[in-house]
């Protein structure tokens, strides 16, 4: 069994209003130091194949699924 | 200026039936492989501060703002 974790952000140049609004409330609750703030997805996958093919995989899976490809990008890495 | 993440997830004995639809679709859509898909939030945070207390200070705002520490639980690390 493989453990495979997903990042989801949105792209830079996408526009992040949650996040804005997060880093607003940072810095109003005491936390000025914060410039800002960007909000994104993780899924934890849990795959019933241990082989070094579980990463491409996952990859497939985030790409038509788990992701939109076009406002978002992804990382694929092992869990820790 | 540092840029730290905060990756948020439901504690394991919380029920994630968000995460439980997305295998489902996942399965139905021809990854039969998968045993189980877990979703949380990801965010990236800048911070004006360079020094090394940087990371515990988000941890401080994720412990108050950012993770329901009743439900959820965190972890902070600096962005790859």
């Amino acid at each position: 069994m493989a453990r495979i974790v997903v990042d989801v952000m949105l792209k830079p140049e996408i526009h992040d209003p949650q996040g804005e609004a997060i880093a607003g409330a940072c810095r109003r609750l005491g936390f000025g130091e914060v410039i800002s703030v960007r909000q994104g997805k993780r899924f934890e996958v849990e795959l019933d194949d241990a082989t070094e093919a579980a990463a491409g995989r996952v990859a497939e899976l985030a790409a038509e699924l788990l992701a939109n490809p076009v406002i978002e990008e992804f990382t694929v890495h092992p869990a820790r």
